[in-house]
């Protein structure tokens, strides 16, 4: 019997794990990236705020594959897949395939405004994250010698909409480096001329957490001096004037947009049953209702449990690639296929210092306490011990140095 | 009495230390460059051959000088400079200056080869760095499935023009990035197939070496599969085919010049006497003749020692920057300047592991010691407790496990 071939798009939380579920399995598997690296999202906006590099948190997948011998990597953009031919379609050829596992990821979601889409800055690859650090270092350079105090506001106001695991995270970390570090880095600056100033339009943030962690967050961001606006609806951006749905402006020359997100485009270009931000509609068995040989996991499947749509998250991603990939070997042996269940395994975020929000099961943390689990879960996560270290070194010394590294503006 | 201004253009290693021989004097003190950090340049090789991440070698300047009252950094770019009147022109506002050092540096010089410059790589900045990393990775990436093998061989032909310590020890770094690393990643790639290929003009590598020196490079880079090609000239090069003088030709996707440099772009327009590559022509106290407060220092300079010009090094740069310091106190206090006397501290070179050149004083060295005073010398060189611990930490995992940690092909 020929050896049977296995396409996955996409290396994110997802794609990767369903790959290294397949090791060893007589299967010719081929990994479709238009990266050749993994990337640990979670941490970009560490990229962002200065105090990672982008090598720490991404690793070649070559590297990663290296010893397993049915994998073929591929550097490609994926344009399309012809289901009837079972074929992917490439910028680099074709891809045959008789399983196609599309863990295609999300991308941002403007909801239709062109303003924001084109003034507004964002946060879902290495190159958003190095332009957004880019971007904030260059402010307080031009802050330095800006003699209107009004230009001079405007550039050091620094808006974050959307107040999900991101944007909290991101605002928290650009309070640190800019009273923390940059305070010190510009000493005739009146460090109380900076804003920071985090912009959500539902009336709590971190949507899906408990309460009293939801409010805690909020207080921890206070203490920091983000200033967190609730039922605020963004109206338009300009690149200098932000204007809220209400109508009030608010001059600010940076504005991180991490309110929404959606499918990735190949996702609108399949021709299959989507659901809520354009995500696939799958069976419990997480194919297609019509292509059981194709799986989508992760942001790009639409699953319901309990009456509510999954979240796009990594735990759900890594349990999908797990069922998917079950579920073709399953195929393969003529046995049952078994539906998607999915086990939440909590939730998480940080503000900064000693200050985050989490959930386990049925317990909540907050404070030290949760930053710690913070710290070691998202320590646990990145890939390859010679990371692991060097992100540890440079957290102990931001921690009790005040200090971000990579404070660099680069042109590339 | 009014406290004198100082200004310094450029903070590589000349300007740096000027700026840092300034601390305590009572002069108010502006240095400008248009990066906002200090580039240790002679680890640059290692960005472009994915060892190290540009922010290890790559040093915020606002953080160097935190601690130094009476220095005021600027970002900015210098367009000109008005002797008349003693002010530096920038693109953003003018400086005047009672004394002014000029350590602008050095820029490739492509010799007026149209062809070259449009279509060369260098290795002068971080964004050369990043972008020859990006180049040489992509290129394995189209060979991997290149079924072509005339346009595979192409794709893998790294070509490296310069025969000097920058040409020698990128030559060493990518052979042994392909040999040891890209090697293991490619496991169907015909390793055989790929070439680095090094050319230099003159009948030897390393001028300015003691000869023994120059012959034990040559053999390493060839025991390192280097093809070393010396007294060889380069015509032209369209991208992807590199014509020589005589007229032969090497299909090449990837040309590294590094086989000429010449002062920055500013001081051509300066209006001032220069001397070959454009370098200012100064007096033995190391300022202008006819404007007795500017002083120029490093690479932008020409001053001859024994009637030969002094090199295009960094310890010249530095050794000059104190020199240049103490008789602009010296002129100050109303004493006597001094003449620059310059010190040589020697040569050095590394091929790879375990392999390099050094002279020290009267003492030659090869192999392995050369390689250790390389290895502490450079890191004892790099600034930042932080920035040492984390070179050693990735020299040491590459040292040991034959690995390169950033092989990651970024768009930004």
């Amino acid at each position: 019997m020929k050896t049977k071939r296995i396409v996955i798009i996409g290396a994110g939380f997802g794609g990767l794990r369903a790959a290294q579920k397949l090791a060893g399995a007589d299967m010719q598997v081929t990994l479709i990236d238009r990266r050749n690296y993994h990337l640990f999202q979670p941490l970009l906006y560490q990229v962002a705020t200065a105090g990672l590099s982008a090598d720490e948190i991404a690793y070649p997948l070559r590297a990663i594959f290296r010893a397993q011998k049915n994998l073929e990597f591929l550097l490609a953009e994926v344009s399309g897949v012809d289901f009837e031919a079972k074929t992917v379609l490439t910028d680099r050829g074709l891809q045959p395939y008789d399983a196609l596992i599309i863990a295609a990821g999300a991308a941002v979601n403007f909801f239709g405004n062109a303003s924001l889409e084109r003034n507004a800055l964002t946060l879902k690859d290495v190159g958003d994250a190095v332009a957004l650090r880019n971007h904030v270092l260059g402010m307080f350079e031009l802050a330095s010698n800006e003699m209107d105090p009004e230009r001079r506001r405007a550039l050091l106001t620094f808006v974050v909409v959307g107040g999900g695991p991101t944007g909290v995270e991101s605002a928290g970390a650009f309070a640190e480096l800019i009273r923390l570090v940059l305070g010190k880095d510009y000493p005739r600056m009146n460090i109380e001329d900076v804003r920071v100033i985090l912009l959500e339009a539902a009336g709590r943030l971190l949507n899906g957490f408990p309460e009293k962690l939801q409010q805690n967050a909020r207080q921890s961001l206070e203490k920091k001096h983000v200033e967190v606006r609730l039922e605020t609806k963004v109206g338009g951006y300009d690149g200098s004037l932000l204007t809220l749905a209400d109508g009030t402006t608010i001059p600010a020359r940076t504005l991180l947009w991490s309110a929404g997100v959606r499918v990735a485009g190949l996702m609108d270009r399949l021709g299959i049953e989507q659901a809520r931000l354009g995500r696939a509609v799958v069976t419990p068995e997480l194919h297609l209702a019509n292509h059981a040989e194709v799986y989508v996991i992760g942001d790009a499947a639409y699953l319901e449990d309990r009456g509510t749509a999954l979240p796009m998250m990594a735990p759900v991603a890594v349990q999908q690639a797990d069922v998917a990939v079950r579920n073709i070997l399953a195929g393969e042996a003529g046995q049952k296929q078994q539906a998607f269940v999915y086990r939440d395994p909590g939730s998480l975020a940080t503000i900064g210092r000693n200050a985050a929000v989490a959930r386990i099961g049925r317990w909540q943390f907050t404070g030290f306490m949760a930053w710690m689990v913070w710290l070691v879960i998202h320590l646990v996560g990145l890939i390859g011990f010679r990371n692991r270290l060097i992100v540890l070194i440079n957290w102990a010394w931001d921690y009790f140095f005040y200090d971000r590294a990579v404070r660099l503006i680069t042109k590339e």
